[in-house]
């Protein structure tokens, strides 16, 4: 067990002497795997490793940077895949007891892109159980007794302590921004559909594939070698914008949201919220929020059940696979909160499912009369640090908005709450992932 | 072989003798295994059966109905699966050497549902080819040396035959409607997101999971069996309306479509379709074609390149998991079309990709043009009788343009081509299939 405080690794970062030989991709998977070494013992992010494909991967990624002919940024970059995520090299458990060690044979087709780039699939991360609530076995690197948040845990565990340069993370509610911000990573949620979702087990309809890294240039990098393969889900085009991050650019007019996360906020995170806003204001920013500005008032009461209408949404559209997974396979397996949700999709009717629909519609109306009066909103990943204890991944209700309403979202590793990282959400609009990644590295040069 | 001609066999005419035991779902099951006896050496409708099961559960429902404790109207029901449909307890081959045999162990969400109403899964009916071209082995039950039609190939052969009462298919391009009026079927294509889809492996956006079955009112109470229980696909209500056939209702005005396909017509194909016409004017319908109203024209114009726009965005849409069966599994075992897709796919760029999605939304704007001037519109299900051979599944020409729009559309087996039968699709707006239903039903009374 090492004590050291742990520090993100970018690949972007090192990157730049691999041509000259004075480093590269094998050497910094080396240095990865000794992070391995050192801290998978306490911090259970992976289910499984291929680490002998990956040096064999990574020696062909060596070979390409001296000659000038990497594929693209992420040529050689180590990836960790979220196990809700297909591999043809390793199996596919999606955190539940019915699915451990199931080899499926092939790719999911974010990870077919990411290949295709020259990104080495290091090893599967751990997920909560089909990433929904019960929690995987992985552990906060920050501190130990703490959760790393889920579903995307060990994804964001793995990239937050420097095992990994970059992950792949799913999000229906929170899945991504509230475990990256718990772990000080950058983590990205796309516009709904942003990124193609085959072969991924995920089907909800505001479930989304999205990344988490070392850096927003990553984050970004990985997405449109992704995008530009293989697209966003069938029937949308997915993300697009230019192949290396967008420069940044400093919002002129931000709104601040509370959410319904508010009246569950720790001190130290309202504090932190109070210092992003005061930054924004001291730069010359434009500054909103509820009290100030009647638009963001009606956003914030517009989302303020979020919560609960995704979670009923999702329950309607979880019945399956839960219902068959309950019949023909063997139920035991599956956890208490599974056999809940599958008892409230079977209480449910298609008829409230249909006003389900239509309420999400109205809310995605409001928060889109937003668009052309800010630039983005801005949030808290969560109401503080991560809790204590590893039964519960955290309080959601910082992240739900965005996935109910489709809008993208990265969390930025600039804040802190009782001596844990805390992340600075940055909330764009639809299909505009591009603008929000320049306005994110805007913010980001600001703090 | 028999020499019998073919008929279909419903199991709404039977249902109302089962419950004075005078008939019995057990007697229905047995007459449709004699049926399969018969036939299915030549036909060969079915990838594989589970015939012990489906006798317990017809003996299952036949004590229900005794006790006049049906579950539903399908409720006993001898159901075929397509194979690109999980099943539980039979495996799914997907039509693919690549996947012959594999075992899932679990149900696809409609098939979940259908067994929830009481319906019996008899056995996986032949694909082809991941639902795409490569044909499977089954022959048209009214003439062995022709196609049934592809790619529901074996429902629409099963049921045309009266093997089976009702089957599940899936429809892209033309793969339920162009099958089912070959085999003398009903067929209905829903609405886009109309039926739930989890559990089929056919993801692409124009996809729809739909029914052929041995009456217009098996398709509908089979669907809203499915849709009432699991609904749509996610984010989607799912089709609506009553649980048993809406009441037939003549439509007021018919817009008669000719599409790309009529090119390629028959003489014969076009004196029916003259024929359907006349019908409707002597019944008092106002009909309206391509010369006598403007924006009939229009949508011809506009549904003229469905085709090609649909191939495109197939190819794109297909590139997973196409991409990684070609590199992670043994692409000796892909067909000679699929290394053609994938070699298109790969070909393609995002901004294609998107410029085929905006010409699609221009084309189902243009079509949005006739809710409200035209109940209906009326074509044929084909240019013709299935061609001979069994190289070809036949023309898709009619029945592409319902997919590239996403309108929902039925196949009435009221027609005739060179002896073999031809279907009369009736096309109606998006999310209004009860409607549809309706004047289908309101037309099927004026043959």
């Amino acid at each position: 067990m090492t004590t050291d405080k742990p520090e993100k690794r970018s690949y972007f970062a090192a990157s730049g002497n691999f041509a000259d030989g004075s480093d590269s991709p094998r050497a910094f998977l080396d240095r990865c795997i000794a992070e391995m070494d050192a801290r998978e013992a306490d911090v259970k992010a992976f289910v499984c490793t291929n680490l002998d494909a990956a040096r064999a991967a990574a020696d062909e990624s060596t070979e390409r940077w001296k000659a000038g002919k990497q594929i693209s940024p992420i040529d050689g970059m180590p990836v960790g895949v979220k196990d809700v995520m297909e591999t043809a090299d390793m199996p596919t458990g999606q955190g539940s007891a019915l699915f451990e060690g199931t080899m499926t044979g092939r790719d999911c087709a974010a990870v077919v892109a990411l290949r295709e780039a020259g990104a080495i699939m290091v090893g599967k991360t751990v997920t909560t159980e089909f990433a929904a609530t019960h929690p995987g076995v992985t552990r906060n690197p920050f501190d130990l007794e703490r959760t790393p948040g889920g579903s995307s845990s060990g994804s964001a565990a793995a990239v937050g302590s420097g095992m990994l340069a970059g992950a792949t993370g799913s999000q229906v509610i929170g899945s991504i921004i509230r475990p990256a911000g718990y772990c000080g990573a950058f983590g990205y949620k796309p516009s709904m559909g942003g990124i193609n979702r085959g072969g991924s087990f995920d089907g909800f309809s505001q479930s989304c594939t999205g990344m988490i890294a070392a850096s927003l240039a990553e984050c970004w990098s990985m997405t449109r070698e992704i995008t530009s393969r293989t697209g966003g889900d069938a029937g949308h085009v997915g993300v697009t914008g230019p192949m290396t991050l967008p420069a940044a650019s400093k919002p002129a007019k931000v709104a601040m949201l509370q959410t319904a996360g508010w009246a569950n906020a720790s001190d130290g995170a309202k504090a932190e919220w109070q210092r992003a806003k005061d930054t924004f204001a001291a730069a010359g920013i434009d500054v909103q929020d509820r009290d100030s500005d009647a638009k963001v008032a009606e956003v914030e009461d517009a989302i303020a059940n979020a919560m609960e209408l995704s979670m009923n949404i999702n329950a309607w559209e979880g019945r399956f696979p839960l219902d068959t997974y309950h019949r023909d396979m063997d139920a035991s397996k599956l956890s208490e909160s599974a056999h809940k949700r599958l008892e409230q999709a079977l209480s449910m009717t298609q008829d409230q499912f249909a006003d389900l629909l239509a309420e999400r519609e109205r809310v995605r109306g409001v928060y889109a009369t937003l668009k052309g009066a800010f630039d983005v909103c801005v949030t808290l990943s969560a109401p503080g640090a991560a809790p204590k204890g590893l039964e519960w991944t955290g309080d959601p209700l910082f992240t739900v908005p965005t996935s109910l309403v489709g809008m993208p979202t990265v969390t930025l590793p600039v804040l802190q709450d009782d001596g844990m990282p805390l992340g600075l959400q940055v909330i764009g609009h639809t299909k505009a992932d591009a603008e929000l990644f320049a306005h994110a590295g805007g913010i980001l040069e600001l703090f």
